[in-house]
Formats: C-alpha cells, sequence, structure tokens
C-alpha cells in the first residue's frame, strides 16, 4: 500500500492526500515531525519537507509534482482538463495558493498560531498574525471574483486548484480563520468540496493541543 | 509577436526566455519595474509579479504554469521526456531550485546585493549573504552528485529541469557568485548548456550600475 509521511495541517500534504482520496488510492498515513530532522526521513528527502510519498516502488516529494505525477498514472476521475490553455489555468491556480497565498496568509496565520508552538519555536509574532487576516480577505475576494464566473476555481470541472485552495483554507479553518461570511460564492463552492467523500479523513484531523471548532467538520457551516 | 515582461536577472523569467528561445518562439522583451506597481502592469497579472508572457492572444503568469504551457503547445524540441516517471523528476529539480535554492541562495544573494539597490530597498544584509554563499556550496554539491549519475540534471537529455538550474545560477555567475571550481562535473554542465544558442540573449543582458564580470559571457570559463 502507498505511504504518505506527513503533518495534519500542511496545505501541501493535504493537497496530495485529497488528489489521492479523490482517485481512490489507498494509502496509509505516516505523520512525520519532519523539523526534527530524523536521518531516516532525510535519506527519503533530502529537501527535508513533507509531503513524501511512497508509491509503486518510489519515493517522491514535492507536492505539485507528485500531484502532476499521480493524474498521469492515475488519469481517472481528472482532476486536469485536457486543453493547454485550460490546463495553464489550473497550474497558475495551483501556483497562486502555494505560492502567494501560502506567503501571505497560511504561513502568517497558521505558521504562527500552530506550527510555531509544535516546533517549540517561540510565541507568534503578532505583526504577521495582522498581516495574514488582512490578506485573506484580498484573496477570498479574488476567489469570489473567480466564482462569479466560473462553476469551480479553474473552469467549470473541479480540478488541482480547486484541492490546492481548498487544502490551505482547511488548514486555516481549522484555526477558525476563515471568515466564510465574507462571500457566499465561496462558501457554496467550500460547502461543495467539503462534503465529497475525498474530503472526510481532512475533517478528521485532530491535533493534540488544538482542538477544531464545532464548525469545522460541519458539512452545514 | 510574443512579449515577456520581464526583469534582466529574474531567474524565474531567465526559465522563460530559455524554453521560449530553445523553442524558437520569437519574443520581444519589455523590462518591466513590477515594485513600482505599474497599474497597467497589474492589470495584466494581479499577482504583480514577472514573468508575464502576452502569446497567441493570451496573457499569462507564473513561470512553471507558462513553461509547462509552452512544452504542451509547442512541443519541439522536447524539453519534458515521455514517462511519468520522468517527467515526475524533471518537476521535482524545477521546483527543488524554484523554491528551495531560491529561498536557501538567490534570496539572499542576489536579492540582497542587487534587487535592494534597484529598487531602493536598503543595503545588503551581511547574514543574508553569508548564509546564501553557505547554502550555494551544499547545493553545487547536490547538483554534482546527480550528474555523477546522469548526463543531465533529470536524466540523459536535457530538460526543463537544466533550465531552472541555469537560469538561477547564470543570474548569481552575473555577481560572480558561483565557485565553478566547486565541482568538474558541474562546471561541465553549465559549459554545455551556456553553449547553446537559446542561451546567447542572456549572455549579454547588462543591469546599470552592475557591469558583469569578465568570464560571465565567455564560454571557456
Amino acid at each position: 500500500m502507498a505511504k504518505l509521511y506527513h503533518v495534519p495541517l500542511s496545505p501541501f500534504c493535504r493537497k496530495v492526500r485529497l488528489s489521492l482520496a479523490e482517485k481512490k488510492i489507498e494509502c496509509e498515513l505516516v505523520e512525520e515531525r519532519y523539523w526534527e530532522q530524523d536521518p531516516d526521513f532525510l535519506r527519503r528527502n533530502p529537501a527535508a519537507k513533507v509531503p513524501v510519498l511512497k508509491i509503486d516502488g518510489k519515493i517522491m516529494a514535492e507536492s505539485s509534482a507528485i500531484c502532476e505525477w499521480i493524474e498521469e498514472k492515475y488519469p481517472e476521475p481528472a482532476l486536469m482538463p485536457r486543453s493547454a490553455d485550460a490546463r495553464y489555468e489550473v497550474r497558475r491556480i495551483v501556483a497562486w495558493f502555494d505560492d502567494k497565498f501560502h506567503q501571505e496568509v497560511t504561513s502568517k496565520l497558521l505558521y504562527e498560531r500552530v506550527n510555531k508552538k509544535i516546533m517549540k519555536a517561540g510565541f507568534p509574532d503578532s505583526t504577521n498574525v495582522k498581516a495574514g487576516a488582512k490578506a485573506i480577505k484580498y484573496h477570498l475576494d479574488y476567489m469570489a471574483w473567480l466564482l462569479d464566473h466560473r462553476r469551480w476555481l479553474a473552469g467549470d470541472n473541479m480540478t488541482l486548484a480547486d484541492f490546492a485552495a481548498a487544502a490551505h483554507l482547511s488548514a486555516l479553518d481549522y484555526i477558525s480563520d476563515v471568515d466564510w461570511n465574507r462571500s457566499e460564492v465561496v462558501k457554496d463552492w467550500y460547502a461543495k468540496i467539503k462534503s465529497r467523500p475525498a474530503f472526510r479523513a481532512i475533517l478528521q484531523d485532530q491535533v493534540p493541543g488544538f482542538p477544531p471548532p464545532a464548525h469545522y467538520a460541519d458539512l452545514d457551516f
């Protein structure tokens, strides 16, 4: 069986978990405290990051490269459209979340509030937390603008772009940092994606010391 | 004709320029001082980053999404292998350079020494410069390890992975921050890629206030 080395709230791990689950690829989850630099783990991935996926005799790192590989090896159900233009749009939005959103929001809220405590790396920096809380509004508005024109973030079908976005937002929702009342279309989009069977395991995640709010796993939030 | 909004030493822009040139797609270069947040430019790309490519009636951002699009629309000569496993390895290495190398090396050397001056954002932080100068050694050793096993970084053919790496290293070489004597195989690899016609325009780049060293454009460096 495939094995995924991960941490529960990592958006990059969640994106891979969603891809695997959507394609019904069974996978054992192994929590990996990568910041403790266990030598065995470093041998699996010299970049010392999660996710690391062990599958079909291969060991892989880098979430986007992993998701493209999964898509090419397990094409059904498709998470990438067919045309080059539509595929570009998916990849652009994945990069938007994994780069820009991650830098402006996820690293400023989740990493300050949760990772620092787990890694024993000090207290949240309130300047960062404030900046992240401000930036997420702009990103939710950008999503709303996209969803005013499309059923899903990158077009009329659900794709990896939706999983990348939902991976970040679900991790932030675990610490109540998403204002779902800001936009009706974004809330509807999240309700749709949250109710997919592929999302179930993510809604059951529990991080010791950080109990999730009641609405986190509620499909009718 | 295609138009690329870029800055000359940006490794992300260089990666796209190399892809376009290798495929002989003619392209006009437009320098874009993106940090000045010109409203016209922001309209082209809400992420306010370069590169932005205008081609075939489309406007595109995010260098890796652009390069995958170019590959799909203009497949010859191929910069991606055929098998899913080999494609994974290309994407992993592209991400290695654009994420890890960028964060540990490029942002610590090039951005401190050059971008800060051009953007009038203060003086180089010597702690960062020292960290970058130390980290590049480890990355050159990792490249040497890969190249001991393979002709090119991701396998036996030249791919996007080589362009991603060469884009970062050439920008750092412009400010003499690469020690080519550290590894014979890495130097040989760079000599091979540097002598390709696709590399010519990059070797002619000139940044006002930062004249390149003599060896920068020398194919026999």
